[in-house]
């Protein structure tokens, strides 16, 4: 039941958690910072909150988030991590649960991620795990994070072995994106969000993709109406994919599009692509095996480098990713996903292909995927 | 689906994991440590196992559980903690973890806890949160985690602030409790198995109650088939317990009889005590306020003390225990629980007692516990 509401709108994320149906809302709507009080205290009531956020971002909105909470005579305390991709890790969770144990907070107290990607994975976590588990509110303030990764449920942390190896599906409560907040985002932040809008218009909806790209001009003046009309899309679109699979045994695979070959990339430039500008590249790359491999229709790949440049994004790996380097990445993948390393691909934009064997990933041979990326 | 099979017993254990009704087997037999792997390869199939045991254990069955999976030709990889409850924390978790990974396990691995309940919780919660969640196999060896703790899906570690403060739900697939390897359990441990035994039968099953108590000389020797049926009896009312509730939000807490006086006693001594021992101690004691509350029936907390003695159980609280400290420790649990300290209650031996409010927890006033146990 999605809808416009309070001038905003509404997405109903209707999920399976491990066979039970359980639903929370995604509101989208300008100045949500400030009005998060009410609608937490309804979706997600509990006796104190632990709003969990970097110290950049607690800065920014910490004391906005608290008086929220204190307009509806709720208490809250602001748990700071210190700020980067880097600092993702065990050691800030186990600060955190501390800090949350220190001030007394209980088994009936909630935990309010608010920032991007890490503190929602971070704080997540912290929900997921405090006490076996209390209840969680994210408030996403990047694009990226508003549009995909604080709907779902995927939490947890990297280790010095790889990104995201510990972690446990745990899903929010409530989501707020107020976008509003996206006005100050810098623009590669911004743009790294896009890629993944575009994402999922590639692999289920050639009219959203189509709509991005046309649309691009009034997405890079952050217009509020555009911006609430991409979350919404993009929301939906997670959400009916998570929906049909929480934990990612089939199904949700398909949003790893572009994923494989950009968490090369991620690792070899030891993070120092933000996710969606290796997404971005890795789509256009996956795009253009697909076509090689005979599965995805031709020009697929141009199309989609073409809309992605518009959106400034990067669309060719770093000259320092080199065959050798990749190939041992995906050795490495591969052993992690227990021999298997295989590619989500399109079959044209706006459908992602079913591979022959049943599986929403295909085998692709090495030497097919060598000569389209590295001859 | 209970019965006798392959000369043991078999436990369906039916429950309700986040809504969603999920089912796995307790097996109790002789030799089940040398029959691992081919449970194990039916039950709980995975690409390699990581089996988590302290030192110690792993040393007495570690290999025997390896080669069991081996002859299955499953690949196995043993890994070690130090010995100790005070090494179940989050350094011991991570250390688990990073093994795991160094040995290049991934997504369709399973963790096997091997051991007590420092394994069982553990090991546990490794497996919950690597790579946001692998299968898991319980094999307890001690009396207390076969017939309570490897039951239940509680998994977690201790901070500095207190026991089970981080963890997750997270149930095994499969559960293997072998008697034989019950032989050779010190005294003290397997009384502390023996205490929780009673407590099944004090909430639940006065005829079980009373089994126990008239059997106690058979069970000293460790005859194996009364071993067995104690197991079979517990696991059974555990597991009726569990399907109930899962998360403790109401009904699961009768299995805390005994508990909210048992962790002041374990808090104060610095955990010198077992946790049986402390939880027979507080049996007695809560059987005590229960009578002085009205709410239990006169005489029982004699029967109880009387029982647990002839186990050789402790039935008092330690006198460095006085008012002062155990109303502290109190305090804090309040904190934690979110205002709340309620004592779980009898109305009288196998009945536990709903409170007027519709709780399974009663609130009993400060001066009435006081009384009861300082005056």
């Amino acid at each position: 039941m999605n809808g416009q509401e309070h001038g905003g709108r509404r997405i109903t994320v209707e999920i399976k958690h491990d066979g039970a149906a359980i639903s929370y809302d995604v509101w989208v709507r300008e100045g949500l910072i400030d009005d998060a009080g009410s609608l937490i205290a309804a979706a997600c009531p509990a006796h104190r909150y632990a709003i969990v956020a970097d110290t950049q971002v607690a800065g920014l909105y910490g004391d906005r988030v608290l008086s929220s909470l204190a307009g509806e005579g709720l208490q809250g305390t602001l748990l700071k991590f210190p700020a980067g991709e880097w600092n993702k890790n065990r050691e800030s969770w186990s600060d955190l649960t501390d800090g949350m144990l220190k001030v007394g907070l209980g088994r009936d107290s909630a935990v309010i991620a608010l920032g991007g990607g890490v503190a929602g994975d971070l704080g997540g976590f912290v929900a997921a795990t405090f006490m076996r588990g209390v209840r969680l509110v994210q408030i996403p303030t990047t694009l990226l994070a508003m549009l995909d990764s604080s709907v779902g449920g995927k939490t947890g942390v990297d280790t010095s072995a790889g990104k995201n190896l510990v972690g446990a599906f745990h899903q929010p409560s409530l989501v707020l994106a107020d976008p509003a907040v996206l006005k100050t985002l810098p623009a590669p932040q911004f743009n790294s969000g896009l890629a993944e809008a575009f994402k999922h218009g590639l692999i289920l909806d050639v009219d959203y993709f189509e709509s991005i790209a046309a649309g691009l001009d009034d997405l890079f003046n952050r217009k509020t109406d555009r911006l609430v009309d991409l979350i919404e899309r993009s929301v939906e679109i997670k959400a009916d994919v998570v929906a049909r699979d929480e934990r990612e045994s089939g199904y949700r695979k398909i949003l790893n599009f572009g994923h494989t070959i950009a968490h090369a990339q991620e690792a070899i430039s030891g993070y120092a692509w933000l996710h969606g500008e290796a997404v971005a590249a890795g789509m256009v790359l996956e795009a253009a095996i697909g076509e090689a491999a005979g599965v995805t229709r031709e020009g697929a790949s141009r199309r989609i480098r073409e809309a992605l440049e518009a959106a400034r994004l990067p669309v060719e790996l770093d000259d320092e990713v080199d065959a050798t380097r990749f190939f041992e990445v995906l050795e490495q993948d591969k052993k992690r996903a227990g021999g298997h390393v295989r590619y989500t691909l399109i079959g044209e934009i706006g459908r992602v292909a079913a591979a022959a064997d049943g599986e929403w990933t295909h085998a692709v041979p090495e030497e097919l995927v060598r000569s389209t990326l590295f001859d």
